[in-house]
């Protein structure tokens, strides 16, 4: 089994937040690798991985860091391949790792989530993929149908709430 | 000739920034629609439009809007084709729309590049359909080939100004 | 009795700042009712619900968001009816909430409140229906005399701590 | 032929803005007054009008103001009426008269537009008026439809330009 | 007795930010008076007390507000006296009173100090005195020179903090 | 003639915003001075000027600079005399100047005004000084009364402007 | 054993910001010293530090300060060693403190270090030396490359962690 | 002669901002280089101008950049020089380039100067050089002193400005 996704984080510390994205693809039955490589402490890594992603089968690579983050930025220099970029939440609310991340310049871009999105990052790869693979794009709109699901259990939970004025 | 990308603009104000989206696709010989669509103005056209988006064959939407840039997000919501948002500088800077369009709750990505990044949201958007499609990955790098051209040649140009202590 | 006033929220998260508005209405005798209905998870219900809303008698919708908020504006595109939004904080200290809900286009107004303002939210529904309703106008008459009493009350507490060069 | 909406500008500087919000009510035959009073330079006059405005018919008022934007505030401490705050741009891109008017504490709402947003303020006015005006609604309807039209037109427009892979 | 100076607080949740400021007076022996006046909720006693200040022989007076800060500038528009403004920390980093505060248009100005800055507001206050107060002003260099003992006596307790390589 | 208000520029550049202040005085008939000294580049001068300033006479200093706008702290650090900063919008639309200036540690406060507000630098000078000064007091008074005559003036106008529909 | 790098912080409250440098210098065995110095407190003291530094053959200082950070520029502007800025979380996230650190006025450059920024203002101060100083530079040398142990360490725990589609 | 410092830019559109470090640098007869490199665009040349500039006897390397302004903590990552970030303002008034190139993480710094300081940047650098060189140290100084002659003769100027009440 050959991993199609690729998660990358800047530091070990940023493994709470991109769990979300380890988790649905488990749910989502999609292969997939996680590595912890910095930009600024090991660039000739980021190098020798970024370059061969696309040979090794790896159709999407999702990138997360903080403050200044670099990563997802160098990544899409080296590879054709698309790159989402999370930006972490280290400092200043993630503002700053927000528009490091988004402001790229014209002819590399970076598909880039919310701040500390690492399941829309997740999502988004998969609809990546599914536009070659009508299978999983099945799946996700199964996965779709069951968050409609879940808020509309929580309406009925809303439901069952007593107010002296409320009609519902 | 169906299109694979579809272009959509809060309000015809946009089209300047997106018409280097347009040019690139043309560049790339890839067919593409372009349309104006306001999520607050016309919500039955854009329901109709991104419900019926996957079945015409449309892969990746792009979609641009400023202020409180509902639009890609909005699309995102009716279909799970990836949308790509474009964040339109219209006032405080441009801030205020890539909040609107990247800070997407979990379940529904946008993917967001740079405010007023249209050329960007095209190679993104071709990056994507690139993941099923080896030629027109082959395309996208001899694309990015060519960018490192024009850097080189800007680098010589550079070479030639003079400066007394100048050494190269 | 019917309600007259709807509050939505996009997450059941943003109950707790929301009951202040659902008390408000109790304490006022107004009738309203609460749903969670996400602009993004389940937009066919959001269309419903505010395509419905004039008719069943809704004067005014309070709907309150997080993040990339589109769920009053969304709103505020389907219906004649005033929209209230209410931003809430969940990320960046609700400031992305505020611009993606108060920065709307021209001809789709939303009556932003303060972040996690869901009593101003409350009282100013009712300012809107007692533009037409007298009684209505009287109880808030009187509920701005109440206010100013808590205040007095909160100076005669205040005339009380001892500093030794207070002369008050 | 009373008015039933009234403008105050913190300063005649603020006209161009307002005008829109002017030409609606011409559009719609509103009547509405327009005056200018400053929070910080007349603030007996600002008592004098605030105080008397419900008396004299007013329905709504819409107050504008730019940089540490009072008025709103100040005039909605005062009046049991609606008041909309319109902020302008006078400096740092119109945040800080953002800030001024919506973070309004609890007890008085300002129900706040977009930066120089006053055809929303103008629409909004009326929406609320519509709550116990029917004629009022219906013209509102006719108006919101009227907007489609103009989306729809220029989506015509963007039909004719010619892209080489452009396909509709 | 007569107090010189007037604190007011736009809430006496502001209590706990402006003790510095109460303390520091009693350190000074300067009599002071203390009260919780909301611009919004208590419009007509914030007048009564602006314009009877200067006959009471208040010279300066020191105004707390949080979120859309007015009562600073309020009180400035109807007194010749200064008003030192304190911004408040209750919402968005205190970021939004800085602003509704010190953003004051020309003509009415109010002296503002940093977020949560009481005790500076009350040395400020007490230099404004001193203009026309010799004694005061002795006093004030007095505390001045306490200042500078308080950072030379940590400046040696850091002195006997061990590293290896530390030289002093 | 002595001089009691000395206004001091980061740099000559800062001229066109501080003329103003100047005006005003002349309009007052204070004496005043204006000096360019900054504190990065000739910080003895600074040195000098601040501790010889109270014995010159001087009441208030008024201190305007830009960027890393440390003047007037630095100022306000060697002299018991109260110091007015005005941030002066040379990047960042004059934030940076503005928190240079406001965010003071505690001992040091600096009466800030709003960015570019050199006029109210000019009048809170003159209100600072009038505490211990009945004639300047009633000056200002008179001044302030000349501002509402503005105004009255400006609505005047406004009640010219003829719409449809306006009934003032 | 003579000091060859100073570090200032304008307050004792910065000492747990400040230890990482402390250690870092301790790791490399390079003589240092630590001082509390407040541009606004003690402003002689600093004078006295920043002239007298480059004669006590201090080649780089490092200096840290929060909200209107003005230490690190005051001692630029009084010695032609280059002075390091480390801006301190103590308000805004420290986005105070970093605008009024590095957007000094041309001619005085004081060499910037991210929020809290300690270990990098220690080793940018090493690489600064290292400019004329080969034994330093590749004790730096050797330095990084521990780094890249520690990052490839973590990548060795990460790929410790079980998810059932993870293929690494 | 062999350059001592290398400007490098992310684009020759930064050069206007630039050529103010060239020209410093032939003020004080410094040799240096310049060359546009990409840290998107051309990765590999960043790569191998990186690892090649300390064995070429380059000793600081100023790296100018915008928007997501990755080049300068790239450069970083891959020589033990001390490397000078000058964030420019492409967009967002530079707010972006700053906070993605100061906000580096523990063990890279990057020693950053103020949004479009070119100059400062070319300062430092020398500073830098000069911690190994005496006779760089006593141009600074004499550059210094000629900085101090500027404001002087700007406050001459000042001095002839007629006011009425102006006393110097």
């Amino acid at each position: 089994m050959k991993p199609v996704v690729s998660i990358i984080m800047g530091s070990t510390s940023d493994l709470p937040v991109m769990e979300k994205a380890a988790k649905f693809f488990d749910e989502m039955e999609v292969p997939f690798e996680i590595n912890a490589l910095s930009a600024h402490r090991t660039p000739e890594q980021v190098e020798t991985f970024a370059k061969g992603a696309e040979e090794r089968g790896i159709k999407v690579i999702i990138a997360a860091a903080g403050m200044a983050a670099h990563l997802p930025g160098v990544i899409a220099s080296m590879t054709p391949i698309p790159v989402i970029g999370v930006p972490v939440n280290a400092s200043l609310d993630g503002l700053d790792a927000l528009l490091a991340i988004v402001q790229m310049p014209p002819g590399i871009p970076v598909a880039t989530v919310g701040i500390d999105g690492s399941l829309n990052a997740a999502i988004l790869a998969l609809q990546m993929i599914a536009t070659g693979d009508e299978n999983l794009l099945k799946k996700l709109k199964a996965y779709k149908e069951s968050l409609k699901k879940k808020i509309e259990k929580a309406n009925e939970d809303l439901a069952k709430i007593q107010y002296k004025y409320k009609t519902n």
